[in-house]
């Protein structure tokens, strides 16, 4: 069975874990622990616990459980001083707590979800994500970065802060893989921040894995304003060190112009300017709506589609 | 394979399934729904759900689950807007919101913790503990009559508001089981509230099963102040609407001086003043030692020992 490692944040894993756990390909997430806002942030700053969301998400995505376990995982209580936090996450977090370790507790957590596969959190060090733009403005944390709309007037640099060590299992899985997925999600929340833990970069072009980057769909207004592909590869690039993708997936499909008109706000589709062998283009376009309407709102109903998302990562697959 | 339901709290009720558990028994409890202290009570008001305490901890004497796994259900968050919140209980009203249920949420908790046995809330409806004081006080909620010193001057009335409908597959459960078991515990907060359920006395009173009061090991100072065994069935009996007992089981071993000194202040040993065949002596001492420091000094030293009364218990089973 071909190894598949799929790198990235909650949301973007979770699309491409979702579609390619139909298959039969042995799966790992690899997953960013920059998250501090909502639920996370607070059990971060009340508890002292690592982030716990993204990780949720991967394990949701490769859960062999029943429907109602997986909803449990994504449900959120309302109201009271537990309102906003979700059972997940409160889960990973008293498992934390009880083994006394967050690998353990993801681990655990795995077994109680029955899932299928492996979640690795990138590194398990308590880290802060930090940006210092071009005016000299720093943003800390995640969600600032994230909420932020002048990143797309220049930054200095990224980064995590205490450097943190790699999870030493992240090393041995992006060496004995066969395919590496970089998933779409936040660009400097999600994608990028996997890639400032210690030793990421140099194990990725050591890894004689292939690598597929997968290009968001959408622009992020103030953030990747006008990007096109060939600008997120520039980014990603200066970031790695090297050019290191064997192939780029990017969608072609459009949206109704209700839609983007819609959205207008929030970004722009992405427009492809890179013709070269190894970019893919394909409809990968999706369109979320069982999730709630806060939700939708907030971050947006233009997704992935899981399924036509890993019907070509599994040509891909097919190929190697 | 002989039927056995106990009916009880859940610290009492705990005690005697997790020693029975270990017989080839087929065991169901029965689980008062009064509890309104400490966690249970602050999911009860902000979320509105039932009291999960009480069925968490028979979940947990009848899980085949791993060590971790129960030490799960029972770790409580010490911090922040979590602190004091025991995971079990958050399973349990996350399960209740995500089902729309109680019933369901408990037997989905069930499924999670590889329970044997079955767990049934003697009502599935809300409601506080009520007491009417012969000096016109009255106490409200499950919490406040616990922690009352008054209690031993007397009483008008004990009651559950609004008046409950039973759970109906309780009424199966009594009408249909081979022995029926009183599990110790607070004696007005745990043991008396199962009775004040519209239907439970008269199901008693009709089942074939025979019944064992397993009467406490301690009287609790300004509530059952100078009880005897006597005094305890009187009671119970008067609340029963006659006298359903076949056994009587007492502990007649003593603990030291030294430790009847440091918990005088709580209360001191049941004395048995019943002389009659259907009274069995038996050395059920326990002291609990496993819990935190914290637990400890609130909720007494002196149990139950599991492994005595569950032999007990056994060889009236065996006689049947």
């Amino acid at each position: 069975m071909k190894k598949v490692a799929v790198i990235g944040g909650g949301t973007g894993n979770f699309v491409v874990l979702r579609g390619l756990k139909k298959y039969n390909v042995d799966l790992t997430a690899i997953v960013s622990m920059a998250d501090d806002g909502g639920s996370t942030g607070i059990l971060r700053d009340e508890l002292g616990v690592l982030p716990p969301g993204d990780v949720r998400q991967c394990l949701v995505a490769l859960s062999n459980s029943s429907r109602l376990l997986r909803s449990l995982m994504n449900y959120r209580f309302e109201n009271g001083n537990l309102g906003g936090h979700s059972f997940g996450n409160l889960l990973l977090s008293a498992l934390e707590k009880v083994t006394g370790s967050f690998e353990k507790a993801v681990e655990e957590a795995g077994k109680i979800l029955f899932i299928r596969g492996k979640v690795l959190p990138v590194t398990v060090h308590q880290v802060r994500l930090k940006m210092i733009l071009n005016n000299h403005k720093i943003l800390e944390g995640e969600k600032e970065i994230y909420l932020s709309r002048e990143i797309d007037q220049g930054y200095k640099s990224i980064l995590l802060e205490p450097y943190p060590k790699v999870n030493p299992y992240v090393l041995d899985e992006i060496k004995n893989t066969d395919l590496i997925v970089f998933s779409p999600g936040g660009w400097h929340t999600s994608v990028i921040p996997n890639i400032m833990v210690q030793g990421v970069a140099k194990a990725l072009k050591a890894s004689h894995a292939k690598k597929v980057f997968v290009v968001n769909l959408m622009n992020r207004k103030g953030q990747t304003t006008g990007y096109k592909v060939s600008d997120y590869l520039k980014e990603l690039t200066s970031f790695l060190g090297c050019d290191i993708f064997d192939y780029i997936l990017v969608n072609n499909a459009s949206v109704s112009d209700d839609l983007i008109k819609k959205y207008s706000d929030e970004g722009e589709l992405v427009y492809n300017d890179l013709v070269e062998k190894r970019v893919i283009e394909a409809d990968l376009m999706g369109l979320m709506s069982s999730v709630n309407q806060k939700d939708l709102i907030k971050r947006s109903l233009i997704r992935h589609d899981s399924k036509k998302l890993a019907s070509e990562l599994v040509k891909i697959v097919d190929y190697l």
